[in-house]
């Protein structure tokens, strides 16, 4: 179930900024993972994913998206999901953090009781276009009343920030272009930012200029959270970076899932395996059960008809009992 | 061919301890990645492998193992291989290290005219046992010979070390272990000390510690190469530590050969694409054509009957076209 017997050992990582004892892993994996499947995953999965998530100890476990079912029809059953798992769940559905677009998708979380939301913006100009179907600065005032009238309920923001690392049409994003983005969604009152390297391309010396860059703008670390996507094999490293820098929040998937593994530009999000296994090697506590994440994303394999994207959780699947070993 | 348009950037990772300009990328594919290969691979296409990856620019490209046949029949046609490389590259051929296990293996290599070989050894009793069939200590006194006699006839010797950071049936093995069993190989007349990670259980904090345990024996970071592989998804992750730590030379697999990607418990090494992603997004010059092994890797693929395990060499294939984008 867990790896071999003892590992990894726990060795601390020198010249971490303190207090380094405690992360927060936001789990992404039902909505980021699930709104890029091909097909349209059934509501009792999803459920049932979720809660597996919850009981494995995550401590935050974003459900889905209130977008147009035309946009993403993956996530067309956002309202009846989270009716669901409030049956099920009690009143801790309703701290799950959902997306909202727009007012229409606040309108909806907001009936349904949502205690959490999020919006979603972008560094660049071309991707709100594709995105968000609105320009740069469009997008802002788009968000400015879906901040301020969840505020005003009582509902907590985040503010998702895509393209900050790279954009496949404009190329390499400047970094003062994603903290001028950052700094509007933070002052309009999203309460954390989480910056997302939405494509992949970025690399460790290029996390910490970029948190750096917050910081001399007066953006502490607490309040950012850091998205990587593993296109390039860089996620893990780029956490690496983003925690010496003082980051403590990170996202992460299931399994990794997100894009599909076998497709060419295959773009799955940093598997929550891979960062509860090196965060257990710093001895950094985060208070999830790697096993349990583990099966539950080897249970879903299975519903999905494919293996994990993720190698940490294909060698902690339940059902690995040997170990192969090479010269 | 390449990621999207001047990416990633380049960005210096700060506090790197100087020169950082240069880093050795030594690579395995062909000898570590194809003897775990459950088909044997035909000689003309390994000829072709190792050419292609000379033709990238990898500074150093190990060409397969001098093992008895029966223990690894996949490079039973080592020295016809060998052969065959000499009359296409002529006198560059005798410089792709080989792996030698004892007197008989460096009879064969020394036969062929090899310049360059490598002795691997083990740092726990039950892995020696396992793969040498011998004991620790009877490890060191079969290598002993075998680099004396080496070294007399002006070949070069890499020293392989296995199970520097866990081992399956020992569980975590001590850095004093690692560090004896090392400074012995070294004393022995290894001019390189290649730290092997053979279960990928290592973290950043491991790596940063067995560095310096090294460094406190006497043993410099220049005498260091550090080679892992990537079943818990931290090979890069470690090499960034390793990097910070001052080693300049990592081993790195094309494509990330090496285990079965979709059978549990996959021990493919750290891909030579996510390795060389990661050093041009940080500047660290390697003289390699991230392209071209990129090429090298979807060509093999294509004989193997399988993709790559490394994302980055999916979505660096040549027949990519489109970048799949997420919200």
């Amino acid at each position: 179930m867990t790896g071999p017997t003892g590992l990894p050992m726990r060795v601390p990582l020198p010249g971490l900024p303190a207090p380094t004892t405690r992360v927060t892993v936001y789990e992404v994996g039902a909505r980021d993972g699930l709104q890029n499947e091909s097909g349209v995953v059934p509501l009792a999965v999803k459920a049932e994913l979720i809660t597996r998530l919850l009981d494995a100890g995550l401590p935050v476990v974003e459900a889905t998206s209130f977008v147009h079912p035309r946009w993403v029809p993956q996530l067309a059953d956002a309202a009846d999901l989270m009716t669901s798992l409030a049956d099920s769940l009690g009143d801790r559905a309703r701290d799950l953090p959902v997306l909202v677009p727009n007012e229409r998708g606040l309108d909806r979380a907001l009936e349904l009781g949502q205690r959490h939301v999020a919006v979603f913006g972008s560094a660049t100009e071309t991707f709100a276009r594709r995105n968000l179907n609105c320009g740069y600065d469009e997008q802002f005032a788009m968000f400015a009343p879906v901040v301020e009238r969840a505020l005003a309920a009582g509902v907590r923001v985040r503010g998702y920030l895509s393209m900050c690392f790279g954009d496949p049409w404009e190329g390499p994003v400047a970094l003062e272009r994603v903290v001028a983005a950052g700094v509007r969604l933070l002052e309009q009152g999203a309460e954390q930012l989480s910056l997302g390297d939405t494509i992949g391309v970025g690399t460790a010396g290029h996390v910490e200029a970029l948190v750096a860059a917050f910081d001399d703008a007066g953006v502490g670390v607490d309040r950012l959270a850091l998205h990587f996507h593993d296109t390039y094999g860089q996620a893990l490293s780029n956490v690496q970076a983003g925690l010496r820098a003082g980051v403590r929040t990170f996202d992460a998937s299931a399994g990794g899932l997100g894009g599909c593994p076998y497709a060419r530009s295959a773009t799955g999000n940093l598997a929550t395996e891979d960062l509860l296994w090196f965060l257990d090697g710093l001895g950094v506590e985060h208070g999830v059960d790697l096993a349990a994440v583990a099966a539950t994303s080897a249970w879903l394999a299975d519903h999905l008809g494919r293996p994990s994207p993720s190698a940490a959780a294909r060698a902690l699947a339940p059902q690995a009992t040997t170990t192969t070993i090479q010269g």
